[in-house]
């Protein structure tokens, strides 16, 4: 996290301008004058709780005009479980990208996306990437992998210590399974794997979620477990902690992405040098050139996987469809790979290990996001492995329609004809 | 990436339950049948256009009724510049978290954050941590650095013509700063490193972007580049990307990491043991206990810095304020580090990196983005580096809160009561 | 790996004094001139073999006398099976570090550690580490995992026959059990685990190797397995590669730190205020204050775990016992962490999860190489387990004595000390 | 670094098999009886200070027979500034690899390579790669960049503290160059760069050092720099270490990977594809496939950047030639990219950026190294340059070679051939 001293140097010049060194000092020190207001209301979505959370803000009328319409008023008690604090909601933009045909072990047939984001271009992009797999006659999928991790963490005296419980531990998985199941209907605990680091013992369990994301069905599990140890084990831990960190819980991590987190799919397409060039407007050879070159810079700048821009795609269906935004964070690694194949086709695979994703819970029953799955025919049980094998898909569309335009030299033009003229000109400037 | 062949097995079985081998295999080949409709009407925003892209979905009725609902319908224009094949709006609740109070360098004063998230506790548990903050007379953020980057990509025909292209170029820095702000009011050039890698030669050009985030700004003024050096580059490169992959635009990489992209912010606070523990409920020394031991965790996990659950409130403020979510990818890596004083009070500090926000463009002129800019009265000119300190000191106070809980073993609890019987029992199950 | 503009052009600006552009360009061309002397002999050790090989090096007389002394030419033969086209030996100082008492599962008792090693300082400050271990009444020391891997790559036409090669593959371990302990008397096939990307599929191999590395061993073994595949599988790879790149041989690898890689071990020792004041001149206060700081320092550098200096003890012991020195880049990885305890003592553990040791195989029966492991008494069958708990025994004395000097400001006298004078002061030059 | 609970399940049987859980925690405990004997003598080289350390070990006679040889006794001396504790050498065979053409622009003409190893076909397969590249007209090589960083540590009371602290430094590198330069003749302060994480501030310090590896060289510089900044700094820090482990020394970093960290060289070669049919028996094109699946795999495994054994080669080179071996930890890092040209020959270059050789100090004027670097011509002031663009062509030659054995199947036969009826069988076994 260096910076260059003469980059510093410019840096602080450039903010001394507006302030001078006292006055920063100044504003740097605590300011222990009396509290501000507090937010009143908890999770209470009454009108008279949202009132009063309005009246801490300055000029309100019509920030609350905007988040509290009347679409939102009406359906305020949609929004109990999924927040605190209510005041409205913000909308986003939603546009369709397609179709896309997918010839999954999950998801068959083809697919309309739904992609919630205010970036331009992202959508044309995409909906250019699936167009072209569908006229391949669609990309395949395959689910490889499920399962998500939950760490806890157990402080002993010594090694000793540690020893004597890795001893008993290793074989109470079934105890722990017991106990595990009986705080769900829909988790199960698959697996168990241990990690000493001196006196510290991490216990990496990992469930399977049923159609759910399964954050929390996965913690209130390990809790469980926790407490059965703390009263089970013949050699007490010092402490125990739910979650130690080991997990990648909304993080890239390479543990998750060396083997699974959430869920693993891989895609590939095959496509045709003429639709290539009149899809694409390139030839396979030179999107194999940018492929190289692009994957040589990931490599170069130390990225996990080697992709060009998983996180797009993602952050959008993810906002429209309900999921947990914050998971882009894990779920956005993987590789992408491109060939030119013996007859000149380009054959284009990806993966992505750490997939977040389900059907039920979260922000599925909400109504726009759940509009939105309904638009993929995957809202409810039964639909979670579908819907990991769409976004890895996707995916696929995403980084062929971008490497196309970088092996050509028409990504920019692409961004400067959406962007034109938006916001009075700041996308130029 | 790899599977244990154990796990592999059930998992195999799983999938073989409801298929055989042979409709597997059927369904993972290629379809070329019938194309499916296309969507139609680019990015027109008629009622027309949207009506026939609305037939493209089934069962198209509610759906249509959810997404386009007349406060969207009314004011689908404003769209126009951020979204293609627009349907309508997705909507996310948002909750206020706060007060926050802020001494920084660039924000000063009492904040209300206006998160978006479909996560129960999310809010909650944020606003505890300000809350926490607050009281201790706030916290202070000090904006470190900033600075965009895009990584064109040339190729030589070898290292010798590589060499010549080298010696030219580190002399161009003024011709280039002149091409690039030719295309921009508001984006700086401010350096320029280079790497060579055999015949692969990229230039890494930094830009400060004004108030807008400026990913499409820089890519314009890289583009101008670029032709300038195709034109007047004494050794000719046989090809020239705009972007080869070596910036970490949306992705979490090394070398945005270990330097700038976007903002780099670091945010601390004191907490005397009688806040810790009065608004808490833990001690300094529990805090410190957990974080080693968390910080061991994210360590063995292999992930980028060390930190808790960073994505959580950069999600849900990025979606809330019209900042573009796929750069939580890249923005949800840092540092926490927690120490207890020599006189017992807790010292925590949080520093990231890649905040990649802007006050101007992308997203934050749309009407409910604008208005949650606005109860943090940073919406518009002038206030993109108020928001980046924003950002790192809300982390600052979710890592406090969810540290706290998972000290002293509150922190499944919180989840269970937040997410009780939502979507009947679905949490638990 | 981005160089500054301007540190890009001081640094050509330095080229060019020595050199026209003109010079270097002819300088980078290839030159077809006639080939030089070949080197004759192969791996024959004949003093006729050896005698030839001198003519093809410049003054090559005090050069053979040093090389080809009369203890290394009466012994050449010994080196017949590690070498090709041998010239002799280079000698290596050694020095005696200890002694070190290993409370373990595997080594027990003191040990003085032969070092080699011309880096002045480095067995100095190790063997104070040791004293204070042993003074304290030892460490502990605990194997947990052993196992080695080799990873052959299989492509496939597509995702298809990838997917059906699974499903076989899968059921397989017990017949690839069989193959590949038909190839070796000590190396059993212990596990399995599987990495599909695409039409690529990665097989990951886990071995126990006995007394030995064992790299050869798995190599072998591993092309029996290959060998059987592409004889026996429903579905024909269309390639096969014994290895490919997967294993984190001879490399620093996520995949290898999240796991084992060799031998996983970790140590720890709780030394009183007293012993750390008495032979470390400092406090486990200041101790742990630099390890909080040097572990951020770690982490901001973006390393594999987080330690200080695992690599010089390593290359020492690795180099006189007859290890692979190239282990090296894999072995020096792992974790330090230190706490003061409740009542001021000082916590300290390592742990090394990628140790590559063996006590047959290799150099280790070489005649120098034997005698340093004589002198831990771990010569021969049944002592590489001990040996990877001597390794990170000693890495504990290491941080323990290179932490202690840079924590109290003595780390830069000591290196001076030792260096003084060397080489006409070259070292403080 | 997680077990299975399964793997972990065997190895705690395998344990168990040769020892009660009773006696497993007996050994692991403390041992506080009667201390072992003290190494006598420190630094001393006397025959009696000699004799005594040997007292010390069990069946010293025939030990030292080996180890103190009549020739190292003689030469005794000129280890004094290398090594403490001095009780011998340990003698490594030396093979000679190449001839290697080498068109670089430090290093020309034709080189010998000095190899010290004890793992068989390493020599034969460096050699044939370099005979390759000499076939072809000789490799270019290129060093791109050179720096050698230190990074001490400051620890303040606060965020104000510590941007009043950066204000003052950032304009200090002149007095810092002087004070730095004081202790030094052949050492240049080149660069500062600064990193802050809350109230910790971290000074990185570029150097040149001559041709000196120069770790020493800049501890001392640096030392004096920080008694400088505790003497003058208008803000005191509370606390100052000269390394805080922010510098990437004796480790692989993505702080040294993506800048430099001693020498950073890049090298290449292009090969007809009828010298890769006759001397490396395989295709260029079957050589790229092989490329691209490994690239995948290191990938996949999450190394730093993209090789496949850097390390043996460089680790047999450095310890030939006298420099510091536990280097390898962080030089064994960087990149190799194959492609086949539009004419079907093979194009293949190598980048390492942390090479941390040097011609001068260290261990360059013990007698057998000296030899070493005297067979390469590069011994003493004025080569290390040079010596730096031979490593990275030497891992050229390494990567053709190991990449063609692979690609076509003839990895395990040379391995095979290489070590048979080694050590009775133990290679096979």
């Amino acid at each position: 996290m260096s910076t260059h001293h003469r980059q510093a140097n410019e840096f602080v010049q450039r903010m001394l301008r507006s302030r001078s060194i006292e006055q920063a000092e100044h504003d740097l020190s605590p300011s222990p004058r009396d509290g501000p207001q507090k937010i009143p209301g908890g999770s209470l979505l009454t009108d008279e709780a949202i009132r009063k959370r309005y009246e801490v803000i300055a000029n309100a009328d019509q920030i609350k005009e905007l988040l509290l319409d009347d679409w939102t008023d009406h359906r305020k008690k949609t929004y109990e479980h999924n927040i605190e604090n209510f005041i409205g909601t913000v909308k986003l933009p939603v546009g369709l990208a397609g179709p896309l045909r997918i010839n999954g072990l999950c998801a068959h047939g083809d697919f309309y996306l739904p992609l919630a984001t205010t970036e331009a271009a992202l959508v044309a992009s995409y909906s250019r990437g699936c167009q072209t797999i569908t006229e391949a006659g669609g990309c395949t999928a395959m689910l490889l992998n499920e399962g998500l991790s939950r760490a806890p963490g157990f402080v002993f005296e010594g090694l000793k210590e540690a020893g004597s419980f890795l001893i008993w531990v290793i074989n109470q998985l079934d105890a722990f399974r017991k106990v595990a199941e009986d705080t769900t209907r829909y988790g199960k605990l698959i697996d168990m794997s241990i990690s000493v680091e001196g006196n510290h013992v991490y216990l990496v369990f990992e469930f399977t979620t049923g159609d759910a994301a399964g954050q929390n069905m996965i913690t209130i599990a390990s809790q469980a477990i926790c407490d059965y140890i703390m009263k089970n084990s013949p050699v007490k831990p010092k402490t125990c902690f739910v979650e130690a960190n080991l997990s990648g819980d909304k993080k890239a991590s390479a543990a998750s992405f060396v083997s699974v987190r959430g869920k693993k799919v891989t895609a590939e397409v095959t496509l045709s040098k003429d639709l290539v060039q009149h899809r694409l407007h390139t030839t396979p050879s030179q999107m194999c050139d940018y492929w190289r070159m692009s994957a040589m810079g990931a490599i170069l700048s130390g990225t996990m996987g080697v992709q060009g821009h998983f996180a797009n795609g993602l952050a959008a269906l993810y906002i429209a469809c309900g999921q947990d935004a914050a998971c882009v964070a894990e779920s956005a690694v993987g590789t992408t790979r491109m060939e030119v194949t013996a007859d000149g086709w380009l054959y284009t695979a990806v993966t992505l290990p750490n997939l977040i994703v389900g059907t039920v819970g979260g922000g599925t029953m909400l109504p726009t996001q759940k509009a939105c799955l309904d638009i993929l025919k995957l809202s409810g049980p039964g639909h979670a492995q579908a819907l990991a094998e769409v976004c890895a898909s996707m995916a696929l569309a995403g980084e062929l329609s971008i490497i196309a335009a970088l092996s050509c030299g028409h990504f920019t033009r692409a961004h400067e004809r959406r962007t034109r003229s938006r916001n009075n000109g700041h996308a130029r400037s």
